[in-house]
Parts: C-alpha cells; structure tokens; sequence
C-alpha cells in the first residue's frame, strides 16, 4: 500500500508517493501557473501521481490515499487558496474522480505538522504544535494524532494571533498579527531600516548599503558576532514571537511546540532566546508547559507530511 | 443512574445531582473555607454528596460518576487551585477513597462550557468556545462533544492571550493578558478612573463620586442612555475583546462562541457591538466564522456541568 502526496504552492505542484514505512519512494515537481485556473493545475496533480505510480511500478489501486497540502484551507473538500485565486474550488472531487482515491486536503503548514508528528519533533506528543517561520508564520495543530482545523477548516492560524493593538498591518488585512512581527519579513524588514538608517553598522556593511540584500541569515550570523543592532532586531523579534507563543500555550497547552521554517536555520541560537523569552507566559507559575525544539523539517517534509493526512 | 456535581470555588462547596436527562434533582452549598486544608475540603464534598444522595432517595452505588470544577486545573487527578492554597492536591484519589465512584476534576469554567455544549448556546457546535467575562476571564473548550484541556490541563485559559505588549499587568504575573481589559474588574477600573477625575460625569453622578460603587452594570446602563464616557469605555472594552476573540477563531475556528458571566448580563447591548468588533478578524475574507452568542448560564449551570463531565 502507497500514499501520494502534493505539496501544491504559488510556484510548484510537488508530489510524491511514500510507502508503509512512510519512507518517500519517488517525486516529481510541475510549475504551477495559478492564472491558468484550476481545472489543469489538477488535472496537472492526477497525471503526476499516476506517471509517478507508474515509472516507479506502483500499480495506481495500490494507492490507498492522496493528500494534498495547500496554502490556504478546506472545507467539505472545497479549497480556498488567496495567492491560488482559488475559492471554493471542489479540489477533492475533481481530483477524486481523475484518480479513484481517497483525497484528503488541509492546510500545507498543518501537513508539515503531520510530518513532524510522524517522523520529526512531534513525535509522541498528545498536543503538539508546528510553528513555521518563513515568509509569513504558518501552524499546524495536531491533537490525539490527528490534524486539528476548526469547525470549517480554518483554525491553526497562529500567525493570525493579535499581539499588538492597532499594530503594524498584517497581509491578512488586519492589523497587529504575529505574523507582522514574527515572520522572516518581519525580521527583514527591521534589518532594511537599519540599513537605510544607520551606514556605520555592520549591517550596512555586510549588504554594501543596499536594503534589498538583508536577509534573516544575515541578521542572526551578525547578531552571533555580537553585533549591538543586529542583536537588538532579534531580542523584539523573540519578544513578540513568545508573546504568541504563550497565547499558544494558555489556549492549547501543547506538550511540544516545533519552531521551524527558514528562520528556525538560526538553530539553538534563536531556541535558547526564545526558551527564555518565554518563562512565565503560562498562567500556572512553576509548572512544566511546552517543550519547545526545532522542527526536523528538511526539504520533503511538505510531500511527505501531505501523503500522511491520508494515515488518521 | 445519577451524577454527582461538584462547583468548588474560595467561597462555597456547591453540590448537586442530575439525573439521566440531565435535570438537576437536588442541591446543597457549604461554605469552603479554603485555609482548613485540602483534606476537609474533600471530606465535606465525600459527605455532601452522600446526604444529598440519601435524602432525595438515591442509593450511592446508583451514582455513576463525580465530576468537579475546579478554579485552577487538573492533571493526572492531581488539582491546583492557587486561590485556594491547592498544589498537586490528591483530589481524585481521596474522592473516589469517600464515595466509590469515578471522578472527573476539571476547570470550572471548562464544566460550564459542557453545560452550554450540553443544554445550552454551544449545543450542536463541533468546536465551541465559552468566555466567561467575570472578575476574570475564564473559558472552556469543547472539540468533538469532550472538553479540551490541553496536555497538561492547563489550556483553556483564554483570558491569558497576551493582546499587548508590556501591557497592564494582569493577576497571573503576566502582562497584557484579555483578562486584564475584558474582564468585568477591567470595566470597573475604568469607570472609577472616569469617576475620580472627571466629577461632571453621569458615573460620578450615579455613583454620588464614590469610585468603590462602580460595577459593569452601572457603565452599561449609562452607555445605554447614551452617556458618551461610559460608551467610550465599553468601546475600548470591546475593541480589545474583540482581539481576544479574533485570536480564538484564527486558532481553533469555533463554530459557536458563547459569552457569559456577569458582563454578558448587558445582553444584546454587549453582544451586538462584539459581532461588529470582530468582523474581518479571521483570516479568510468573507467566510463564515464562529456564532458568536450569549451564554445561557443560569445559577445552577456550575454545578450540572461538573456533573456533566462524567458524561463523555
């Protein structure tokens, strides 16, 4: 028996299919397109999961499910995607009846959260959470073992946290959200001003001056060198990301929360920082709340984990 | 068959027992005393159930469960309650050594929350949410008809979503916590500010200046007769609220919020500016979020939903 997974985003449809032992035996990547429409991006999903199956010598009823990560949410097998201009699209029928499957649709951050479930940081815990800090800040909740999406599939939005009262505006259209503060942009953007503001710093130095070089990598190895501003970017950046991640702890009280994304490549650096930042968040002083670790993320963690919204 | 309920809380023992369709058939209350120690306490609980049980005709093997609120948490059947001096209490075991029947500990605001689920406004939800605005700000949880604690039985403790940085400090040794401005001490705080400093005020008219008889209700009726102080604080009430409840729904997408305590008494004075607050607060533009609803509460609603929690 194999599972097939997509990982659909704004660029790229990647699948791939794993086996019992969740172990990813094959994949294949298309370019996306989203102004073509839906119809062909999954008529583009059913024709690579079925070529897939067969250049490896999977017989397609060997199938037992697909999963499909995507960036946005579902509900009764509608799909909304903003950056897809999906909305409501009947991603699970149609899919269904191109490959006679099982189909399973969530949110891509809650399928890498099943991933870490399964294989990675997750693992063993009763609540966990993933929180991925890349572009914007993704989440998945997984409770019991199974991914957990609200009532109409979209909660495990952490990133959609209000921290801030009348707060920087947030690409959701409202303002003072965690993901404001606490994504890689957020980092950046902090890291442009700097540069635009202050030419002696290390930061301007590192970018020749020019904003459109910071990136958060850059931010964090100048910050390990010591360096005053870069460190100062990311003691605000912690600040507000453990305000989030106490909301997180007083509402669902996870037993692990997973920090991953491009940011969490800063390792043990940001982890220490934000273990600290957040003592004391939980309302039960003295008591053990979260353990906080890395995610295992790597780079098919996406595929990987959609194939295994097939598994609850 | 029966279950017992206890609402335990700093003040009173509060005990009753509801039948197979719920209805609570009798009731008694003693005071608790919380600085004779837990050991008391449970043996007056053990010895409340026991007479009520004999006095309505009741035989102590026909009760099928024991369930209690509690004002802090539970995990493992070890209870902590700050207010009452209670730290890894043994509650479970001495309980069920009194009155051999299985017992459920939870927090109290957690066993209204089954009460709505059960009887009233979260009826029917998939995910419901009870915010209970009192002298704090309590909640419960309900996923799948169980209520959710959390891995440790410390979720559930909405009223501790930080929603401002450095914020007012809140009883739990955080700051910024909802509870520090939505909870009805919050309401009071402002009105005895209005009331100290501005003596032209319809507050400090109907209060004959005295900032100690202010209540949420005396804001309320005011704001209701059009006073524009009291509708600026119940505005800026609301609008951190409303943060509050935005979080809630980009977190877990309840299908119903119901909102209770004392404050919910204003009715649909409070609850029609709360839906306007929390419009465009989920991420999804133009979806359907939660049902916000007043709670349906009631006096006894502490104790049948303890009683409640043996039912799942």
């Amino acid at each position: 028996m194999y599972f097939a997974g997509v990982d659909l985003g704004g660029m790229g449809i990647k699948t791939g299919i794993i086996d019992e032992s969740l172990t990813l035996c094959c994949k294949t990547s298309l370019p996306t397109n989203p102004h073509r429409g839906f119809d062909k991006i999954i008529a583009d999903m059913a024709e690579s999961i079925t070529m897939l199956a067969q250049g490896n010598g999977i017989a397609i009823n060997q199938i037992a499910g697909i999963g499909i990560g995507i960036p946005g949410f579902a509900h009764n097998g509608l799909a909304t995607a903003v950056n897809l201009h999906w909305f409501d699209v009947p991603l699970e029928a149609q899919l269904k009846a191109r490959v006679n499957a099982p189909v399973y649709v969530d949110n891509d951050a809650t399928a890498a959260a099943v991933y870490e479930y399964r294989l990675g940081a997750l693992a063993g815990s009763r609540v966990g959470v993933l929180l991925t800090l890349g572009t914007g800040v993704g989440s998945g909740i997984i409770i019991d073992g199974k991914p957990f999406s609200g009532a109409h599939g979209m909660g495990g939005e952490l990133g959609h946290i209000e921290i801030v009262p009348d707060g920087i505006p947030c690409v959701c259209n409202n303002r003072g959200c965690l993901e404001a503060y606490s994504s890689a942009s957020a980092l950046i953007r902090r890291a442009r001003m700097i540069i635009m503001e202050r030419p002696e710093s290390m930061l301007y130095h590192q970018t020749n001056g020019d904003p459109n070089n910071a990136t958060a990598k850059l931010v964090f190895d100048c910050a390990k060198q010591g360096d005053f501003l870069s460190c100062a970017i990311i003691d605000e950046y912690v600040k507000y990301l453990a305000m989030g991640i106490g909301s997180i702890e007083n509402i669902l009280d996870p037993d692990i929360i997973a920090i991953g994304g491009g940011v969490a490549a800063a390792g043990d650096f940001l982890l220490d920082k934000i273990k600290i930042a957040c003592e004391g968040k939980g309302v039960f002083y003295g008591k053990k709340y979260s353990d906080i670790r890395l995610a295992a993320g790597g780079n098919d963690a996406g595929i990987a984990g959609a194939a295994m919204l097939s598994l609850h």
